[in-house]
């Protein structure tokens, strides 16, 4: 059933399958007047890309991003913006015997049950983390938005992996160096050990989960509308929508739940004056009250769980047979996506964001 | 702006103020043939009211909903069903100086520069907790409807308050226990050392934030949309509509946050046949794989921060004088919200449940 | 099932019954800063109600409309503005016998297999002309909105009843006295023959329908969308709300229909610079070109069949005995319901045209 | 801005220009299990495709479609389905001057103002008629599954051009003969009239509108929702989103505007037990009442406006030089797209049909 689109003002809908001709995506009411052409959306897709490293799957999936509508001399024309990128890898085969053989940690089984033996389930079809390749093509389009109109910018970056983590939120400073490591930590010495516990895990044909920070500056004040469309509840719908996360919070070094152990003298952000402009002097609310962001960085937390496919032997059932069964999910998979995540997160903020802004009116019908 | 619907195929729009007239909700969707009457809702929303104990605030709200429309002759028509419940406690003096004094961990700063002047700030006006009243209104429908048609359960309880919690998720016999004790703990003992904590808090001026875990049983499978209209996002946006939210997580044993510690083969849960159906040993999903219900108990985990309205003198801005300034919320307050949060969580977990039902024909237009 | 909300960014969403205890509107979107009362909606409410004249029903309605929420301080807050009228003329026993006897041209066959014997058929129960209230009390506010912020103007009048007709479309002037008689048509003498023919139609037991046609002035040029949300798409879905509405067209000189008969060389608007502005020295296309308003007058007509209820015997079908029966409708009915629709189609218009003006950016959040 | 998708558990999403590099459709909701190829689509898109005789443009387009997501060993799989047509026919050069001068009639005024200088204005861009066949590719979809699943037949003709028109409604029989000629007239000595007059219009220079007749069979009772989704509500919006309607109305004989001269007990129609059931013995409702199909045949009449593009020299403006202007519009063009709307009808109807039918329950998520 439906289920396909997201956002208000600026909506994404996102079709296709993991094995199928293509993933795309269509993004409906992104302003005139923006420039835009493949490198720019091709730019944050590389990002998310595997194979770079040994962290994720060595598959080479090379994709490249094609324009198909809403772009007209290099601008941006107030249509619709299809984006698409055509599937290279169609080895299928080894799905074949996963047909009645449930994946532990996989939607095979509520989708087996769900849409009976229509279900396209090769390479996961739908359920497929390849599917974040259409929130980043709409979300490059998003991001760009947001910093030319309004100067907003997103980061996402690997905070933990397994268990190890960062010992503070990253620095302005910090945020910059993401991308110098495979594990797209800023800290340096951290990314190392991370890395090592992800080979570790593969070795054991093992996988492991992390969390993701991202963090939002030069956010207007005034996003977000009470009661439903808060900007939590926008933001975390989205985010959910992104294979593996199990959890979201919101606030400056993981408010969320630490925080629900606070004292409210303690969790409650003091106001001041500061060049003339109203700040808090923490974060804990990470830039959102009542839904409301007050101008301070939107910060927010996302659990992602290990990777599902490992390689170990599993005990699951078979539902031809109607008996249980042991299963060993073969085929390379990515020890941890986590280090694939946050150009996919940042894509999921920008769309968010944006819609928002479009809807308050920040953002103009032709910028 | 508009934000005040929720919903697809169940839409619930919330309206009113903390001290205007009233509060309401309009459920459009709700099938016909279901048995209703005042009764039915009123028992849920007592559940939430204040003033029961030593805990919560001691202004006698002493809400009576009336229902105005969609129900003839005792049974729901499938016209949309209007409550509503009139606002007795009116006095909004105390909020006058509050018009320029920005209370901390509140709404009032951006809601000042979203709305300007024209902002209902009288209680926190729209962003009151007191809207929650509006989910119960309409939860309590869907809960019946839920259990009525498909034998649905959604328990929710306070599992943890400031650092006092819960050694373990709460039994099915303990779920029978929730509503004997003032902080909604199924652990007496626990409950006990939260309630101290509250009263300990409350002494100093201060206040305490907690975690709600809920707990829904016999789900069927199937529920929820891949993509955008997965279980886990329908269920945090309409989560984070709550006041005071912060975080949200799935799976057993805050398998959301904790879980991304573990090791995939820790993590995934087995399948295993069990008297004919398909089960799992474990239930880290939380009932949840690929963002479909899988037959298992849905499990989530609720962070609230710690009330924002403090007796504690706090730093802020007065946006008319533009200079730093301090100030100490006046009035009676919770101390702690986290009490009367479960038959909240429990309201706005049937609704999502019930809209994903009706999406997907699990409930007919007429029961 | 859903169905009771409409719009965009100005989202109207309508409740109650007309034997129930009210009926009443949340309008959610409304920019905050918009002077309100009651005063504002009840003027134009009055304008629908019955029982002025020897025209429509002599029930005395009376209606009085409240506002419960979204306005403080004689301003809209931004927050939902709820607006409802409380039913008084609760006589449903006439009704009782019609639960198995279906009324010719009444909604009650297919509610009855719709929502089976839970449908509330009083009066017409959700399906009511009474209903239109609803879209008249949230109508004024929109009406007022436009004229406050753009000086859009709207005005509906009855340009035909049966077969008595205006020869040409009102003139500006004339727009200013369609209230001055009873069948709210701006041409005195044809006023009076329509007048004539409802009142012999009544005596006969029997009905008229008419039709009504909307012009609305200094529209800003670029509302609506291309492809679904054209102006014609949006405005029409809202007009066929209005019950015993069969048939909506666009166009200057009911050019929908009747321009299908004419050249394209006669159709067509030639462009003409009139004071630095560019015009169309004819207006066929009734101010909407490739679904977006063109800055001329939306003009629109609207027809509405002859009024269901009449005096006569009709031929039908009793659902208990299930055989042929005859019927004889009886209380007191409007002979015709067209001069009670101009304001009504004022309404939607209004909200429609408003929605559009959100949407695009031509009306800001706070005005 | 947004507006290019429709439907609400049947959800289409329109994309492309006229003479980008495609033009697309995803639509989302159509349940699993459905067989289907792309001959099921190419069949009725052939039906609209110009070029096959004097009538239309004597451009060959050959629209060939293809499935890109959705379909998976022959069957709809509950993802979303993706259909793609590529353009071919890419000089643009004639459109180079329009930029600055307004075709009468046409959407390049008011886009030029909405969208400034960024509107993808060749070939009319995303106001062209070509969108059309986005709605034939998911149309064909709909109306497979419509067919499959409840048997319902809908059929579209031309029943006017110009002043040529069918003295009656088709016949069941006639039906059958609506593609036997190239007017799509299903009574022949009509349709040869109707070729006749437009032959000579396009002689002229000059083109022709007229008015297409839809009767849809074997609805089922109960669908469309009272208020806002009543089945002309959705009806009228959808087909209002085909370029060039100017009209919409219901019931048998063109009773929504010829209907409202008619005395209510001319118009309401009699029910009869009929072979146990029940039945209407006239329809001047054309199959809805209350805004709820009755069972009887859906009848709506659709009017359309000459073709805006004609040879003959119109009067307009320059945007750049500010003057008045004369245009005459250079290329080929249909002098009359009436013989082509048939099956952008039929696609329209059953989407709508289709969608309310999911939303019933009359379809189920698994067919």
């Amino acid at each position: 059933m439906v289920g396909s689109s997201i956002g208000h003002n600026l909506v994404l809908t996102s079709f296709g399958e993991s094995h199928g001709k293509c993933v795309g995506a269509v993004l409906d009411g992104c302003p005139a007047g923006l420039e835009l052409d493949e490198k720019d959306i091709q730019k944050m897709l590389d990002l998310r890309r595997p194979g770079q490293s040994l962290v994720s799957t060595q598959r080479k999936e090379g994709d490249m991003v094609e324009i198909l509508s809403g772009v007209f001399r290099g601008y941006t024309t107030g249509a619709p913006i299809t984006t698409i990128i055509w599937n290279k890898d169609h080895d299928s085969k080894s799905y074949a015997k996963l047909r009645t053989t449930m994946r532990p940690g996989h939607s095979d089984y509520p989708a087996f049950v769900k849409y009976k033996k229509f279900n396209d389930h090769r390479g996961g079809g739908r359920f497929s983390g390849r599917l974040t390749a259409t929130y980043v093509m709409s979300g490059a389009i998003a991001r760009k938005l947001l910093k030319v109109t309004l100067g907003v910018e997103t980061n996402a970056y690997t905070c933990k992996i397994g268990k190890i983590q960062m010992k503070n939120q990253a620095t302005p400073q910090m945020l910059k160096s993401i991308y110098t490591n495979e594990v797209r930590c800023p800290e340096k010495a951290i990314a190392g050990k991370m890395k090592k516990s992800i080979l570790d895990a593969r070795k054991k044909g093992d996988s492991l989960g992390g969390i993701i920070e991202s963090v939002t500056n030069n956010i207007p004040i005034g996003l977000g509308e009470p009661i439903f469309s808060s900007l939590e509840s926008e933001l975390s719908k989205a985010i959910y929508s992104i294979p593996a996360v199990k959890g979201v919070e919101f606030g400056s070094g993981g408010s969320g739940f630490s925080g629900s152990e606070k004292f409210g003298s303690q969790n409650n952000d003091s106001y001041t004056f500061h060049r003339g402009k109203v700040i808090t002097k923490t974060n804990n609310a990470g830039g959102i009250l009542g839904g409301i962001s007050n101008g301070m960085p939107i910060i927010m937390r996302v659990a992602f769980k290990p990777a599902s496919s490992i390689g170990k032997i599993q005990e699951t059932v078979d539902l031809k047979t109607k008996k249980n069964t042991k299963l060993r999910v073969e085929g390379r998979h990515d020890p941890c996506v986590v280090p694939r995540a946050p150009p996919v997160v940042d894509s999921i903020v920008s769309l968010v964001i944006a819609d928002q802004a479009l809807q308050g009116g920040f953002i103009k019908p032709v910028i």
